[in-house]
């Protein structure tokens, strides 16, 4: 399929994950720009920052020490959203209705060079970042109390990270999230319709004429969506239908590390920067369920439009309306295709 | 209702609009702030600037020129995100499912004046603008294919605003954007079930105990909802059950526009800025059909939230999850009640 309507004219595409759509305007690219620029900081970060609170050795605000970390370090969050011992209550009066909700919520050192950022890691290092990751997924998730794990990363100022030293985070919590929950009842209804995975056979229509894939390996593939969002949105796929990333073999921890690599690199290439986004793991929730109607994956939601300076702001339409997106899902994989 | 435990432990409110949930952690404010902040722009604007592309007499971009307007300006945008003359296509290709949309976007000059905002202007001088939202509203509602008008504003250079020039916007398109489609499903569930409006009934509720309203007149209530996710949201909601506010009396009108000046001008005074948001109003969907579920209100989203310099951030957890807030919506009504 190559609709040359969807790169010149605007339109909606479907999410099949969320059910929801997006705007898609190609043609708006070329308004001039006129609003806020960011700051970009490329200076050279040292190895070793003494004021950092993330790097080995180093007094954290409540007075913990960290430890001289090798590679990945983990350690639960000191100014956590989610506590684990609040007491049960909820509120069911007329149109006020809240619950409680406890988790736990912890920080995941990548590496204990301050300089680093996952694009400057070898698929090796990363795979220990993979490693750790599944430790936690797996042990959070054993916890009654946790029915869901939530892992993602905020990279940048621009995307509200408080620390430049690379870590991610994983908050863990006893019910679901929204967006896990759209994607919870579309992956659902597509297996009980098909049995088979949403996006497994979504994997396999991509790979018929490639318009969309950035890179593959033997176990992965890097596309950017049909239904993308963000400017230069990506996702990680396993090839195998996988209901969560403990069903990984060996071989293919190594690639799903080498994904990673491939498209951060290529991130940073795009304009010369450091790249900012929001990365976040969707895999099957851990309340006990069989769960085989889901396959997992990883998104990244970076916000650069223009340059490294040029954001996409989801404002007032965007919050009122629907997302809305300035290039094609289609020319934003040729950018980042030709920079692997 | 007043739950202590609401404003100590981490919780989820249910936005009975959207049917989605906010997670709430009221201790969080604590923790201290090491990221990124945004300039703040304190300089007081000139009331004329020849450079600004929405001064009057000045020339736009593509070779229009400005009329020497005095109260309200409109024109079509000049980088429209909707064209009105695209031609019809979707395509249906497995699961790559997408559909041409077409509308109309239009840009609104609040005043002639630069130098202001809606929180410097007189509820006489705003219900002008309200008067010109009602005759787009009405306009672009009758043109068969505009099913939805969407009016916004996005105010401050950190909402993504690229032109300090007092303007908000109108998108209208033939179908409806996602949030009004959820909040139109949430309202109509509710209408068939209780013969009343959604949003009437909650106003009754939080009228009992008015923990959560900053201002009233005779018209129109001023408050931040329960389920707000913005660290100062808040909602401007008419008393009286009506669609769309096609229907506001006279009176209602200024009602409504001194409800829009109290709410602002306390907005400026909470860090001492020119308080950024974006603001929307949702209404009944101009497709012909009855919606007499609907009841319209208009909605703003600030972010700030510890000062004139540091925004809350939704990303990571956020955009893979489910909004987060760091302060009930009950604290955030004292802080704003205090500036009145
Ligand atoms: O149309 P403007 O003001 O240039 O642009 C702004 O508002 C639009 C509608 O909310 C957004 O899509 C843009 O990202 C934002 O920068
Ligand atoms: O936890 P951090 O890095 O201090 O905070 C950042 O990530 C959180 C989770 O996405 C957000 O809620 C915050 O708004 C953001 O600033």
């Amino acid at each position: 399929m190559e609709n040359s309507n969807l790169q010149d004219y605007s339109h909606k595409r479907f999410n099949i994950l969320t059910g929801e759509w997006v705007l898609v305007s190609p043609h708006r690219a070329k308004r001039p720009w006129q609003g806020q620029n960011e700051t970009v900081n490329n200076e050279k970060r040292p190895t070793y920052d003494k004021t950092c609170y993330l790097c080995a050795g180093n007094t954290r605000i409540n007075g913990e020490v960290n430890p001289k970390y090798e590679d990945v370090f983990i350690f639960t969050n000191d100014f956590a959203a989610l506590q684990s011992d609040s007491p049960k209550f909820n509120v069911n009066d007329g149109l006020l209705i809240a619950e409680s909700e406890t988790g736990i919520c912890k920080v995941i050192c990548f590496s204990p060079d301050h300089s680093k950022s996952l694009a400057d890691m070898s698929p090796l290092e990363i795979q220990k970042v993979v490693y750790a990751w599944q430790d936690q997924y797996k042990e959070l998730g054993s916890n009654p109390k946790i029915n869901y794990v939530q892992i993602f990363e905020n990279k940048g100022a621009v995307m509200g990270c408080s620390n430049p030293h690379p870590h991610g985070q994983i908050w863990s919590q006893s019910t679901l999230p929204n967006e896990v929950y759209k994607k919870n009842t579309q992956q659902l209804n597509y297996f009980n319709k098909n049995s088979s995975s949403l996006l497994g056979d979504y994997l396999e229509q991509e790979s018929e004429n490639q318009e969309r894939i950035i890179f593959e390996n033997d176990g992965f593939v890097v596309l950017v969506p049909f239904w993308a969002i963000w400017p230069f949105e990506a996702m990680i796929v396993p090839k195998r239908h996988m209901a969560n990333f403990l069903e990984m073999t060996e071989a293919e921890t190594l690639q799903y590390a080498e994904a990673i690599a491939v498209l951060t690199k290529a991130y940073d290439k795009i304009f010369n920067t450091s790249f900012p986004y929001s990365s976040g793991i969707h895999q099957s929730p851990t309340n006990g369920k069989e769960n085989t109607h889901w396959h997992w994956h990883m998104s990244f939601y970076p916000p650069l439009l223009r340059s490294a300076s040029v954001k996409k702001f989801m404002v007032g339409y965007e919050m009122f309306g629907s997302p809305q997106r300035d290039i094609t899902a289609e020319s934003a994989v040729k950018m980042i295709k030709a920079l692997l």
